[in-house]
């Protein structure tokens, strides 16, 4: 299992970084990069070129402002493209969410919260869990454990106010 | 290859029926079901664990204003769900749109467009594509063919106006 | 008396803690939990059935983000639901507003203000104080000694800046 | 059982009259008032002072553009008001939204959808069944006829679609 | 010359406190209050008539969230009232700016900019000036002077980067 | 009495005409101006240095999208100066509105509604009433004729649904 | 002189099409091609190359929904791009406005209104009359014949209603 | 080359000094004015009739809240002007772009990001290269450094993560 992580800047990282742990917690193995849109044009072009080529399953996008990153990633794969809006400026992300969900047709990004890095992550998981059935089996116990933690969490909140 | 389409009005349907168009083109074998969170409580829970035993494999939720039928299909399964926010309300999809996409962590949604039926079809598709194979030749294909009529278009432009 | 309050995550916690104390000042019984629609689905529908029967008569449910946990429960009730929305996002709560408010015909969702702990609490107040008289005299007291307290606040603008 | 529905402008009415009906299908006795915060200000205090002495159980206020009807009403009662948010204006109901929504600490609005006069009846429904028993037992059967229809509507999709 | 400034909350203090300096500095006598319009209902309506009668010839208030004071107060009198959003909440003082500006036909308030203590100031005295020549000419000093102090200000700044 | 206003374009007049058909009912001398903030500079500062010294008393400015046109006759004049944002454009007036409302400490506009042009004459009455004893008498009958017309539908409402 | 026209797609031509006509009128060479970023990656990258080097002076880029086109084209050239935001999706152009304004440091895109495609036209030709003198007469002939015919404007306006 | 830069406020000054320091760096002469076109009208007029006769090829322009100055410099000029919306407000600078991005036809103001200063200043470099071969070669070789260091970046994260 490979999954690429792509971030337009390195001010994204702490948005991502959340997203790279769970990846490595499920034994996938992760190529990290930061290759903007805007910046680097042939660099990511090169990239993407390697991912449609090299067992890539997944890849994950974070961008903030005029996010063009998942898109132009999208355009030039048929891998699923996950992208997470990040709230860089003073708008708050919600000029990334607009730049990287209203997609056109034909080109989709599975697109997940603003700083939802861990969502990324855990869409990703999902994804390739509908061909590695093990990892399916581990989804569905990280499933059961949050929701055991949840009611556990629930006891304590009983305890404390009733 | 199977995926469930779940809406949670008929008044969505207009905006969904291109997806199942899509799904269908691919050979996709395809469940449409029209079962409100809110007004079909049970019945939407005992079709989603029917999903999840009997070879689904992406999961396409479509619904409007307080959407949360996206959600709550999430909250019951590991296979990749899509939601689509419908533009029903005086809204026009924005409460739609971040009552799917701003999903907490563990659960996540893989949003697309307002009103992006399409879309969700193609990243259904996407997704599917990681395991077969013979699909990914179709994408990439009819993203060949999409590119060919691109530039088709842009010939017709070109005789129009220069 | 007996008011439910529901919050998604213990982060909703301060904005909800004024609800519990307002509800105990006037010896409601309150019964806090800790239930998120979407990583503690079935300890929910469990907990709402209970309320259906033990003589609940609101329930306070409070959520940030795609805060499905007030419509999720009013789907599984016909007790008052009232909705909180939390400003935990990005988004300063319009995200969880919207999610909240623009609920679909048949399933009402009482909603307050973005962190309106409060007046969830003395919402819920006024409700049941249509079946209980003398709940409906203490509010009545309340709502004129809060008057005496703003007309006192102004004496003391008056002093301070005339 | 009797509710008030107070409007702000007869421009309000076509959005209010199925919250009418629906109350009226339930044996309520309706008190149809149109009398403007702005424009009726004597008026509707007088109304809302008879309101709060014969039996009135719930105000239902809708209201357009800066919409203080509802809470204008909500600080001179202690019954529960609900607050309906009209779409007249070019901001499609945003304004009404904001100006019912929030609400200062110690006077609650519960408010609906933009337009969403059908919840209004059915909240105010709901809040009167924590006294009277036979309508708990009316809504439950709504609900579970909703759910009924919900249902049929699936099969029909099913039987068309698949 | 006399203005009445009033305000829905000492919170909203600080964004008035320089429309009270101001018009002081004009010499002219300023009530100032705190009289919600949710909170202190009756003290309201019997400071409105006071000023209706005392010689006050404008009306300033300020208001944050569901901002209703400046209407409730502007339905009540025809002496021009000056409406000041004030920034309050999470949603920055849009839902007091709209809660203001969007009032119905017949009963307009003038709006000002959120947290606009300031303006409402000026206004108020450009607004007494059409009655009082000797405040015109003040105005028009005072232009003058901003004026120069802003070429002043450009005069600093040509010599700093020049 | 005597009012000047100015539009931005001829397209704003339909929102402009019932202000002037207002003023001129309270036999107010209207001047009406289409002089764009942007394409006739000269003619309208021009204009407002007329405005300045031939009795006019308060100055309307109606524009729609990056509506200058308001703070730029307002800083020019210490006459009062009343804000009309037009909804011409894809953003529904909201465009408008913030370039209106928003202006800088020292030169207030006082905005209306959005597509406001009524409420700008009855303000503009208002402000002069404060120095005309008889126009304040006629806005008074006006209210009270409003209210009393105000109070007439209401009982066309009981009689129709009561 | 010599601009390009591009658009993302042909529903955006109707925006843009007054572009073409103005340019022309000023006999400007113009190209015009309908190249998505997102579906004709490569046939773009080759037009901009051609671009850069037959003496293009100005690419104009117009686009709807999440509008990569601008910051596609801008990332690679350092001829000024002017972005043009088309308001074909349900967000009315926000959506656009966010994805072509909100660009990183270092790779500009000069921004003009949503649906602004004349503007996109006079800010090309502003541009290239840095460069031709002959162009800068034209344009300010232009400002000068529309500055007398918003006076002429004025002047019919005055005739109507004065 | 030569360049103004024109603020309203001081405050907007350190939004704009990188625009400042690299169009030095570029060794363009750069005339810095604060200049407020509300309070400085006079001054303001002076300074455009400069800049048309002595020899500026491009005008920068940033404001804040109701941000006219680009859009009046742009009214009495031909040169290409750069506006750059400044978030100083409660509204994070929404008002700012808005009021200075959807200019009227005619009138065209170049909009770079919310706080754009460093591309107000790229984009002026851009535009004066179509004149100046020298300048473009300079903007190339910065683009190649860009993509340079863009690479450099994301070879440190390949080392860090992977």
């Amino acid at each position: 299992m490979r999954v690429a992580i792509v971030m337009g800047s390195t001010s994204d990282l702490p948005k991502l970084e959340p997203a790279i742990n769970i990846l490595k917690e499920y034994d996938v193995k992760v190529d990290v990069r930061c290759l903007s849109a805007h910046r680097a044009h042939a660099g990511l072009s090169a990239f993407i070129k390697d991912a449609n080529n090299n067992g890539t399953e997944v890849i994950i996008a974070g961008a903030g402002m005029a996010a063009a990153l998942p898109g132009v990633i999208a355009s030039q794969t048929v891998l699923p493209v996950i992208g997470v809006p990040i709230s860089g400026s003073v708008l708050d992300g919600v000029d990334a969410l607009y730049s990287i969900v209203q997609m056109p047709p034909g080109i989709p990004v599975a697109t997940v919260a603003i700083n939802g890095g861990k969502n990324a992550a855990y869409l990703a998981l999902q994804i390739m869990s509908i061909k590695h059935e093990a990892l399916k089996d581990k989804l569905l116990y990280f499933r059961k454990d949050m929701e055991l933690q949840a009611m556990k969490t629930n006891e304590d909140i009983i305890a404390k106010y009733n």
